[in-house]
């Protein structure tokens, strides 16, 4: 991590990253109001901090060794938006903001009809983004894989639909790539590209959704320790896209005798990384839990957590859908998680810092 | 299970106990108010049902075939005070009744002098029940183990502590029996027995515990799935004794790299746990993220989560604590978690039953 | 799955696949020397079973309710090549057959020196197949990525060393592809692609290298249960391509304290595995434990717990390897791993199968 | 750690043992042929070393800050006996010697005649130890739970058959004491006393059975990392008790989905604990596994991981077994598995130390 002075130019800067690059390293430079701190992407060790401390307009060269820099507390309290943590905003709605954010909608796209349906629910309980899974992950290739495994077309108008319901509704859209091809596609008709748990260590994936330079909402993996997790996520901060939403989705179950929950939701993780970083995190627990009737406890949980927000399947019908239903509340219900959560967030939030 | 009729008499069941016994298993007679059911202790397999449901008195003969029957809500919802979830009284306090409770107090008790000014902070702070360790379960044998660790006449004087200590502010007191030999002296002085993470599984602990009649408080292992936590408990109300308050304390943390929380503190098992039995569930969020930056979230997490209570461990000066004083938050601090955690139970327990 | 009769005709099995295809699943058409079977890959649930065993041709249209099937050794059984177990044939070398398969090299591919030295070093140890990693999937973006970081001509590069060093030593070549642009160019120049055990879930990149056809060593991801990672194989299955390799490479290791292993090698899964599938399995002791002292004593139990063969990382001088130095044995000591492998081997095989 | 100059004389080592005391802790005092060490139990960090290396006839004081001391590698080295590994001798069979051990068995006692077959069938498979439980540790309150839940009398008629079968068939014998208050019984009747899985964490139970001076068989808990596992241990060698035989029974599996075998068995945990302690360390494939299918495979396995021996539980009829039928063998097939790892531990024995 290179801290410019206050007043370095701009050539200084250009030259601090030509240095860089001599070394094989990239250079991630953030300016920030008052300085410019530049951030490095690569093996540290490869550098002569000695060299760099002494090039005009450096004010201090320093080794950070973590596997996460970019997203770190540390790297941030140099820049003041970010210092008390950071506020992606989509739309008119703010992540990481005063309010808590919930989004909700189908796990799959169904159809048009489907999709309309519960956009219209999820917006009147008081949801602000909308998501549906098109492009879905499964354990089984004998399983539904949502309208993306139709071909191009039907992915494409199964966007479309999304797209426009985000605009009827005025909601934002989030949806899951799952693979490289799909995400040129994907990111012309969304807001937010998610990045699913099976997904989190897919570096390629991560790097090409970066690109796009669209927030990325990204999920922990169920077998991944938290510094895995921060340290996939610095693959996403590396390509300079740093509108990353993480997400608490549930860990791997461990005990002998059948599971009471799909996954075991990690709640105390949510303030351990906020510790961390300065990136919002958000909370699953329809996939965490896998059970309906334990979503208004876990969501009201997360909240009081100190969660930055919700990701909430939601369905008409749960017992009709082709995928997860038994997971699935309705949008009736959604209304009383989302109030509850509002009222926990105002109680605690005057205690407690991100 | 045998459910007997309504006007079923004392000998009509104590026939069909005889029976019971005939076979080779036990019975656990619950005495409703209109009436009575009969669980069976043992290998149901054993049970020619067929010839016990023309027994006199007898409604129905049923297999249960889950390793928790006595304290399952199926078994519970025959006796009208178990059925909206049992309420264990000790002293004035009610557990698993409209309130939550607070136990709090050190890990380890240090000294008379620490003890008591510990209590006096916590009572201060809204808590309702001491806890003080003095048989510490430890891991290593090179770790201070408790003034237990001195031997009986070192042990009973730290009991007295605590007994006093609880007479003085007016709380009901716990701590640990860690072995069998320890038991008989224990209860001698505390309200509650606490049987803790590491001796879940100790069967024989489990049995001798039960049998002094007085509430226990049961810990879940941290390898411990819920059924096996569920089917060590019973153990316990397979002795007669079904004051039993269970306690999610975290389990093993998984995924590679450093750990961010001491265990991983399991909140989704609070609600399943209750859906599966009658009895209260508390959680520790000391022992589980063993920092106590986050005892503030968890706590909220928890109850929000649905548990009944708290276990808090409280020190004057957590960075001299002999034991875990990097979880250990100050009485001003419990003060502040009692006071956000009433406001969120008062908010969420309309909406909720246990 | 539909079993044809023995005389079946070409008309007859089209006609059934293209039934299956109204139906909206796939088809996959195994032609064994008397019969011929097809698997249906898709949700099952919409096939109406009574009508296909009707059609003309058929034996029996039964359905089979597993997440792999193609896989499975119910599957195979109808095939004579397969019901003793799938031999997977590469250049000279039987993967599977009656002698175990030995994968060595280094685990990044560092410079042609280094490639070519380590390759004779490993062919004159006994090795089957060289190994050598140019996409290298890592946990930290900071972290050295392998030559396949430095842009496709650097990569392509890299590959042609190791295509030349396959041809100069007679050796099938092995490398991972990560991503699936990465698909087309690796599989000009390999004889096998490996998937890692990181994207084991990344079903997308599954799909397009399955369709290379060429030969696929697929790792199971270190928080994957085996269901799982069967379920993931079929991906590759149902496109068509059986010629798969699994290897085991250790999971998360669980438990507090300090980790001794990298990963907890399950060698039960290795015949556990071998049960339910025909496709070999390999073992991986160098990733799994993570440590040199321990590769001699795991290849051996690996090999007598039935696996198949090795892979194992070389180097000349293990502590400058820039990738995972501490887990890399010298060819000298790979020469006596695979000697007494191959001595246990020929003592077990004759009281096993695969 | 103290170590004593050559020729410290007793006035001299007793002197340091009071001088230890002083300060609170216990010593562990081990006279070699050479020279005296003498451990430390308790708080090392209270000890000023300084003063004790001052001490008349010390050669050296220093500190290990290890949870595990008395049974280190790092101790064992000043003592000729134990620096190649420890062998600990029950009758006329060594443990941790030139030979592997089995010990083979039912893992429930049934009945006199059951026990006699058994045991005459192990003998004559080649088995060196006869195992037999009697106090069963069971998950479920509603399973069998060993003759032991009979009562005293029935126990001790158990503890009888088991002496009484091992003198017939020249074989010591060997079984679990699950509570405190058992040891004194069981430990009249057998040679080597068991303390299982669920009960590692028990350290009253085992500070107890450790005084009895038996060698005691010391199972890691399934949910116990290594450092865990060999922490406890320490509590037995902390009353002076070395004769340790560790066992290596599986950890709990992870990963979604079914389980295919019982547990996990963690062999690369064989040969990573022969580096840390001089203890002989077995492994148990048959709870490991579940599976009488596999127990071949990894008996054969966990030999060629360095196994000293191996624990396997064998029934005439598996499938009649009272507990856990379904992983048994019967005394031909653990023939074939004693022959097999005979040859295995013969082929790799020279190029290996403990």
């Amino acid at each position: 991590m290179i801290i410019m002075e206050a007043g370095a130019t701009e050539e200084q800067i250009e030259h601090v990253v030509k240095e860089i690059k001599k070394f094989g390293l990239r250079a991630d430079v953030s300016r920030g109001e008052y300085r410019t701190v530049i951030g490095l992407i690569g093996d540290e060790r490869k550098i002569p901090f000695a060299h760099f401390s002494v090039l005009p307009g450096v004010k201090e060269a320093m080794m950070v060794e973590t596997p996460y820099k970019l997203i770190s507390r540390e790297y941030s309290k140099f820049f003041e938006e970010a210092s008390e943590g950071m506020v992606i905003k989509v739309g008119g709605i703010e992540i990481g903001g005063d309010e808590p954010v919930f989004i909700a909608g189908p796990c799959a796209v169904e159809s048009k009809a489907q999709l309309f349906q519960i956009a219209e629910g999820v917006k009147k309980a008081g949801a602000h983004i909308l998501r549906g899974g098109i492009f879905k992950p499964r354990s089984s290739v004998h399983s539904f894989q949502g309208l993306g495994a139709g071909g191009w077309e039907e992915a494409e108008e199964a966007l479309k639909w999304l797209y426009d319901a985000g605009k009827k509704f005025e909601l934002p859209v989030i949806t899951e790539v799952r693979g490289e091809t799909q995400v040129d596609l994907v990111a012309e008709y969304v807001d937010i590209l998610q990045i699913g748990a099976r997904n989190m260590y897919d570096q390629d994936l991560l790097t090409t959704v970066a690109r796009k330079g669209k927030p990325v909402l990204f999920k922990r993996h169920f077998g991944a320790g938290i510094e895995e997790f921060l340290s996939f996520a610095e693959y996403i901060a590396a390509e300079g896209n740093k509108a990353i939403i993480l997400c608490e989705r549930g860990i791997i179950p461990i005990g002998k005798g059948k599971s009471y929950t799909r996954y075991t939701l990690d709640l105390a993780a949510v303030p351990a990384i906020q510790k961390e970083t300065y990136l919002p995190v958000l909370a699953d627990p329809s996939h965490a839990t896998g059970r309906r009737d334990l979503i208004f406890n876990m969501s009201c949980a997360a909240i009081a957590a100190g969660a930055s927000g919700l990701m909430i399947e939601v369905h008409y019908n749960p017992q009709e859908a082709l995928v997860d239903g038994q997971q699935m509340i309705t949008p009736e219900e959604l209304e009383d998680v989302i109030s509850a959560c509002q009222r926990i967030h105002k109680l605690i939030a005057p205690g407690r810092k991100r």
